[in-house]
């Protein structure tokens, strides 16, 4: 249990990427590839829910809205009253449960917009080879998935669009850091010892399971028994819906309440283990270099601020990027894209001492689903309001927060995010980590339920301050004083030669860490060493004891013109394979009438290729013309592929189609007579035109850029009409 | 030395990367940012030497050529005589030594063009953070680094171009495969055996040390030593210039006859280790799945082949592609980006069964420096010829490993290569691996010699056949024939029944690899059953014994239609850090009569920003303009700095200057009046022009797309005249 874990400490960066929920009793099909799920699922629309509330769906749902009201209003008295930490806790976990109920309640009344066929989708991405398992041949790695060249290209599209819309827009930063990364920077960062999943293990084969996987599926089995009393049905329903929130200690209980054992080979299992989700490895020949690969690429940022601060000559605000894999060796991988070992992300830190944000009157009016924490914890749903409203009512903290937020959103809308399957949801108050202000995430509705795509969390001055304990250098930004200031210094004085000559190679770790006292651990220092006349030191060496005639604490008096500050982070982090799936199945389209023939209506600027060259057949006369438009599509940068493959002319839409190809042009006799035109296609109203040959490139690169749409075309040349009139799947 | 344990296996590959030789004994200050490296280099310019041979350096020359040529004719004459293979070797050493005293000798007879101060450009380097070591607050770690703004923008504009020139105009298929690899994987393709250097460990401290640069390090010592004799001298220093072809025996006796002990402690050291140089994990919880970082992202386009072919429609030939990261734990990394540990490729494999290449005619006619194995044989220096010669005279093997080179050579001098500092060296016979039959590089000169960047190889169908055997399915495409043909089929027929009662588990193995076995395995199989009864099958799971009861080998007649071919695959393989340190080296300079004022002279197609933004001063009547360049930039895409920072307008082109930014528009006092019109700068002549405001985004972006010339912007608008006045480097 993640969460549990990592709950009190950095919940907002740690659950990044976690499946909030899966509805519908989806647990059984999980599996990428799995032959259980030839099954259709109902996607319901939650716009339509929200802004047309049904009465009589409201009359349902009335119960299970009060109960989570009631629920947050116990915690929200609980906390006024600052009631023990476990009480409130525990309150906690039964809040999550009762809005988990309601949310399946909600997406299960919902009227339903579309039949999704999962299976008939990963068919296509499979035989398309949009991506697949890798080391197929070699019996494949579960987790693990290679994008093949429609995947890889729809992927660097992504990327290469993100880089547009935040990078050179917003001028940041781009930093290209490294992957395997030395042990002290993962322990300052809090993730060699926080940073993991409970498991058992079967005692005699060692096989592992993730514990709340397994206890998930042996209480699912129980509760579907005949013999089982409807008693422990309703007991096991409420267990299931509190799992997440579990303890190891709560788990552990149930394990031996159950007699839980190997679902595998029916041999015991040991208790919970926490299992690190880093992989490790070795830097270098000796093997005592002890490294990670990096789990997020957040920390190859804090690790350069100084540089990249200086790199803006000092000042703040700046924003760093960065875009990168990442490994988690997750326990059991599933869900295809969505929870895997290696995964690219985009992520942002932008540095600032304000939160107020020049640019945000631009996005101001941007309308989107928010569904704040205090919507959650009071049973009310999602609403829709402009980022302005939200930021001024207080309901997003800060403008910064704001601004960002509404720029994923817009980016995501770019992409083919449908956008009322888009919502952003705010962490309540224990679901965020300790130190953070707020932290929204973008939340995409797909067939697994909603899944968290992209983190905008609020950071403060936490990782860099945890990286400045750990290092001694003061990772922070100056700021000049409006008017110079007397302040008092507080220093600690060591005495270097005495150090030197008493800790000889631990000498320069101990002054360093000297010299990065903060004002509380100075008051100690000087407090200890008149009181016991010695003061325990802890560095990254170890402890250290010290002594009046090595250290002192001097108080003076000084004159300053700059202020020191640790700069506040606001994070915003992508998970690109959880988008493009999102964006795969929000785009996964049958033709009306004939359910063999599927596409994607990806928008073209994300399209794999832009457009597509046909011959009507592989007479010789149309080469020259087919090179031609290769030719000139290639001058202005338009992807795209000859299909001069036998096979009707329609079945090669339909293949262009499987492939999200959004324009194909083909080459007929027509062509061969003078002037020379071509037919432009369009795939998701099958609509054509006939122009000149010369005009296509620039028209198709145009309308991959949005300069124009594909109504301007239409107005511009004449309509091309011809039946499309093939059955069945493309060939 | 990877060399000799990869000799006799996968050269090409493996010694990807090596840095050839260190002309001018730079060894002592390999080191990244070592502060020895104050001292001017003298870079040689190899084309005038080749252009313009000087009768007094070939004069000088004559005896080192004849010493090559007459080696080159023995190692002819004893391969002729089917010498036996060490009596070959030797020789072969001893040719490469005396190659490399010639190479030495031209280097430093030839005329300098320049004086190259490294120390200098690495300090920029730092400064301007292009990228600086990894984790360098936690201390660092050697062979790893960051890039900063400026180098990650320049790396991912050189990636971009490459997507350009090679995935879109080769209409490539472009893939995006796992890191973490099993280790089966790296077993069939040899990295598990044999990818590995020499090592010595201490015996007591456990230090390790690469065992050729510990032997060179003594070795100079000695030679540097007063009191060594002359003799001992000149043996040592042809010991040195062997050391690179010698096995770990002779490594071995060296270190006992000059009793090496670490330089660090003093201790005795182990005799020679193999260190295998790949990063190994564990995949999943159980720490029983062995993994490794890849070490060349080739593997991952290998394992998806078959998915390829069909995404091809079956058809032959097609490229893959992939950009991306791959790791090697080096044992003692060095000479900054040229060898470190984790690094990024851009790799191609193009499947082809005919070498022939339909567009080989489009840049038969480039002009490139070839140092053939026969030039290299016989000492004499390398040549400029077309490309298109070079393969008509054989020099070159086949079209399209030709067509690739001259891309390759295209590609370089796009982003920035200086041609008189490129040159495509062929592997010679025993330097090539057994499979290739043809391997060139492409190699830069630069301050540490010459530098591998690109490796151009014909791997033959080696990797396709190891995955073939390892996994049992047949990594081959069909090819029709021009007619029906009858054929013996000789095929393994298992007795599938009988095999899984004997075999349980490993029955499914034993029957893929029977199926996989080619003509030669099968006579064995059926003269191993007549005459013993009995076979022994080598499979991934271990070696089995075969009955005649459980297995036979069955001969047929077939007519086929269609022939299996298990296609050549030509690689060329781009090191991406090793390029762009040699981009930036090719393009350091110095302004004339300041040597405090460097820049980069970068192609704006690479820069990492192609334009500044300067407001003259901070008064607030300039800042709507900046505002305004700033959306219009945006909005055609073209990257840029607003640089409003305080500093004479001077210091801040110096500043620009050093990104390597190319253009810079300065808002003054002019600009307020209407028309409102800037200047616009131009870095590497400093010239420039006053043009409207609204006219410069379209220039700068026509100047970075090559599109226009600065020339033309100079016709165009008026010259604006003023000096540019500013001693020393930028603030």
């Amino acid at each position: 249990m993640r969460q549990v874990l990592t709950l009190v400490y950095k919940c907002s960066v740690f659950s990044k990427y976690s499946v909030s929920c899966v509805p519908y009793r989806l647990s059984h099909n999980l599996q990428w590839g799995s032959n259980k799920t030839h099954r259709k699922i109902k996607i319901p629309n939650p716009y339509k829910e929200i802004i047309m509330a049904d009465p009589k769906i409201e009359e349902i749902l009335a119960p299970f809205r009060a109960s989570v009201k009631e629920q947050g209003d116990l915690v929200r008295k609980l906390k006024e009253e600052k009631a023990p930490e476990i009480d409130v806790k525990k309150a906690v976990a039964e809040l999550k449960a009762r809005k988990k109920l309601l949310e399946d309640k909600e997406l299960s009344l919902a009227p339903a917009e579309e039949l999704f066929d999962r299976a008939k989708m990963e068919d296509l991405i499979k035989r398309r080879f949009f991506y697949d398992q890798s080391f197929a041949i070699y019996g494949g790695i579960t987790g693990q998935f290679d994008f093949g060249p429609m995947g890889c290209a729809l992927k660097s599209n992504m990327i290469q669009l993100w880089r547009k819309y935040f990078i050179l827009q917003e001028q940041m930063l781009e930093v290209d850091c490294s992957i395997l990364t030395p042990e002290p920077v993962l322990k300052a960062s809090g993730h060699v010892e926080r940073f993991a999943d409970l498991m058992t293990k079967d005692v005699k084969t060692g096989e592992c399971f993730r514990l709340d996987h397994l206890i998930k599926a042996h209480l699912e089995k129980i509760k579907s028994e005949k013999n089982t009393k409807a008693e422990l049905k309703a007991e096991i329903e409420d267990i299931l819906v509190k799992l997440d929130g579990m303890t190891a200690d709560e788990m552990s209980a149930l394990m031996q309440r159950f007699q839980m054992k190997s679902p595998v080979s029916g041999n015991e299992l040991t208790p919970p283990i926490e299992f690190n989700l880093m992989f490790n490895t070795q830097i270098g020949p000796s093997g005592l270099v002890k490294g990670f690969l990096r789990p997020e690429t957040a920390q190859g940022i804090f690790v350069n601020f100084k540089r990249l601060l200086e790199f803006n000559q000092g000042r703040l605000p700046f924003a760093a990027a960065q875009i990168g894999n990442s490994f988690r060796n997750e326990i059991s991988p599933r869900s295809g894209l969505l929870r895997v070992r290696e995964f690219t992300m985009c992520e942002i830190e932008h540095f600032c001492d304000s939160k107020d944000h020049p640019k945000f009157d631009t996005v101001k009016d941007t309308k989107m689903l928010l569904y704040s924490a205090d919507n959650q914890e009071q049973g009310k749903p999602a609403e829709i309001t402009t980022i302005g409203e939200a930021v001024s009512k207080g309901i997003v903290n800060n403008e910064t927060l704001g601004y960002f937020m509404a720029r994923i959103h817009l980016y995501l809308l770019a992409v083919g995010i449908d956008p009322k399957k888009l919502r952003f949801r705010q962490h309540m108050g224990n679901e965020m980590a300790h130190y953070a202000c707020d932290c929204w995430d973008a939340e995409c509705l797909s067939s697994y339920g909603w899944i968290e795509c992209v983190g905008c969390a609020d950071r403060s001055a936490y990782d860099l301050t945890q990286h400045t304990k750990a290092t001694g250098i003061r990772l922070a930004a100056e700021k000049k004083l409006p008017a110079p200031k007397q302040i008092e210094v507080v220093e600690a004085v060591a005495n270097k030669a005495a150090i030197g000559k008493e800790f000889k190679k631990d000498a320069k770790v101990i002054n360093d860490s000297l010299a990065a006292m903060d004002a509380a651990s100075l008051d100690d220092l000087q407090s200890k060493l008149d009181s016991n006349g010695e003061y325990i030191l802890s560095t990254s060496n170890g402890d250290f004891k010290l002594t009046p005639n090595l250290v002192s604490v001097k108080k003076s008096q000084k004159t300053v013109h700059v202020e020191e500050i640790i700069p506040s982070v606001i994070e915003p982090s992508f998970g690109v394979g959880r988008i493009l799936y999102c964006i795969l199945e929000h785009n996964f389209k049958m033709r009306e009438g004939d359910e063999q023939r599927t596409y994607f209506s990806l928008p073209a600027t994300v399209a794999p290729m832009k457009c597509a060259v046909l011959p009507l057949s592989g007479n010789t006369e149309f080469q020259p013309f087919v090179r031609e438009l290769n030719q000139l599509l290639t001058n202005v940068d338009v992807s795209h592929k000859v299909d001069d493959s036998s096979g009707s002319i329609g079945r090669r839409y339909a293949r262009t189609d499987e492939l999200g190809v959004p324009y194909a042009i083909t080459v007929d006799f027509d062509t061969i007579k003078e002037p020379h035109t071509v037919t432009l296609r369009e795939r998701d109203n099958m609509g054509q035109v006939r122009l000149p040959l010369e005009d296509v490139p620039i028209v198709v690169r145009d309308l991959s850029n949005s300069k124009i749409s594909w109504n301007d075309v239409e107005q511009k040349y004449p309509k091309f009409e011809q039946q499309e009139n093939v059955k069945g799947a493309a060939a």
